[in-house]
C-alpha cells in the first residue's frame, strides 16, 4: 500500500511537471489567453480534457505554478552570488547579484527557452500583474539587495530609489523576453550569449542608478 | 446626395471613434484577449454585433487602429521638441526628446488614461508584439533621434546602442504602464505628476546611455 502511493505521488509529480512545461511553451508562443486549458491538457499528452484544472485549478493557479517553479531556482542563484559579496558597499556587486540571476538561469535551462516571454506577458496582464508583484515581493534576496543598494545610496531620495528599483526590474524582464524572442526567431541579439547581455544590462542599471536626480519643479 | 454621404461619413467616423474608446478602455482594464469584439461593439452602444468587425477587421487590425490614433499625436509633440533642439550635441537634449512626448501625450488626455497599459500587452504578447515594432520604425521622429544620439555618442559599440536604445523605449513604455496603473488603482505612486514621471526617466535614461561599457569577454 505505502509503495502503491509513492508510485502514484510519483505519477502526479510526473504529470504536474509536463504540464507545466507545456503550459509554458504554448503562453509564451501563442499567448497566455489565447491558448485554453484543453490545448495544455493535449501538449502534455493528457487524454482526459479536465487534467490541467484537476492538477491546478484556474489559468491565474496554473501561471502561478510556473512562476513558483523558476522563482525558487532564481532564488538559489540569488543566495549563492549574495554570499559573495558579503556587506559590499560597492553598487555594482549589488546590481550584479539584481541582474545576473534571471540570464544564468535562463543560459542553464538550455536553448530555447520560454519563461521570459511568459513573464513578460504576466507581468503586463491587468488580470495577473498581481501574482508577478506578490511572488517578486516574497522573495528573501530582493528585499537583501533592495537594503543593499539604501545602505550603498543613502542620499537617494526614497522616491526616487522605488522608481529606479522598479525600472531595473523592468530591465531585467523585458531586455530578456526580447532576447529570448529573438534567439526563438533566429533575428539577430545585441549580445552573443546570456552571460553578455547580463553584462550589458548590469552597466546600464549601474549607469541607471548612480545618475543625478534632476530635483521636481 | 453629397450631403447624405458627408452626414454618413460623419457618422462612420464617430462610430469608429466610440468603437476605438471602448477597446482601448476594455483592453486596458480586462485584457486584449479576455474581451471579445462582441463586448467592444456593446461598450461603444453598438446594437449590431458584428459592427467591430465591419470596421475594423480583425483584433489585430483594432490593435493597430488605437495605436495609429495616439501615435499621429505623440509623433506631433516629437516633432515640436525636436524643433526645439536643432543640432544639439547634449545627450540630454535628445533623451528628453525621446522621453517626453508619450507622458505628455498622456498628461493632455487627462485622467484616467489606458493607453499605456494597452501598449504594455501588445508590446509582449506573441501574436501582436510585431504590430509594435512595425509602428515604432515607421516613425521619422524616432529615426531622427537615433541620428542624433549617435552623433552625441560617436565612441559608443553599434551593439550597445541598439541595446541600450531597446532598454530606453522598455523602461518608458513600462514605467507608464505602471504609472498609469497605480493611478487607476489609486495605489502610490513615485512621483506626483506625468512631467515630474517624465523628469523621473530622463535622468535615469541619460545615466544609462552614458554608463561605461564593460568590454565582452
Amino acid at each position: 500500500m505505502a509503495a502503491g502511493r509513492a508510485v502514484r505521488a510519483e505519477q502526479v509529480s510526473a504529470t504536474r511537471e509536463l504540464i507545466l512545461t507545456a503550459a509554458e511553451r504554448l503562453f509564451a508562443e501563442r499567448g497566455v489567453y489565447a491558448v485554453s486549458n484543453r490545448q495544455v491538457g493535449e501538449a502534455a499528452g493528457q487524454g482526459n480534457n479536465t487534467a490541467v484544472s484537476y492538477h491546478f485549478g484556474t489559468k491565474a493557479d496554473l501561471v502561478r505554478a510556473i512562476i513558483r517553479k523558476h522563482a525558487a531556482r532564481i532564488e538559489e542563484i540569488r543566495a549563492r552570488l549574495l554570499a559573495g559579496i558579503g556587506d559590499s558597499t560597492d553598487v555594482r556587486d549589488w546590481v550584479d547579484c539584481l541582474v545576473r540571476p534571471v540570464p544564468e538561469h535562463l543560459a542553464a535551462l538550455g536553448s530555447p527557452t520560454w519563461y521570459a516571454r511568459f513573464c513578460a506577458q504576466v507581468a503586463t496582464d491587468p488580470a495577473l500583474h498581481e501574482i508577478m508583484v506578490e511572488e517578486s515581493l516574497s522573495s528573501p534576496s530582493m528585499r537583501q539587495i533592495v537594503e543593499g543598494l539604501r545602505r550603498c545610496l543613502p542620499e537617494l531620495p526614497v522616491e526616487v530609489r522605488a522608481e529606479r528599483g522598479e525600472m531595473a526590474r523592468h530591465l531585467i524582464l523585458h531586455v530578456s523576453a526580447e532576447r529570448e524572442r529573438a534567439l526563438a526567431d533566429n533575428s539577430p541579439t545585441p549580445r552573443t550569449s546570456w552571460q553578455a547581455a547580463a553584462s550589458g544590462l548590469a552597466d546600464a542599471i549601474i549607469g541607471l542608478w548612480l545618475a543625478p536626480v534632476t530635483p521636481e519643479r
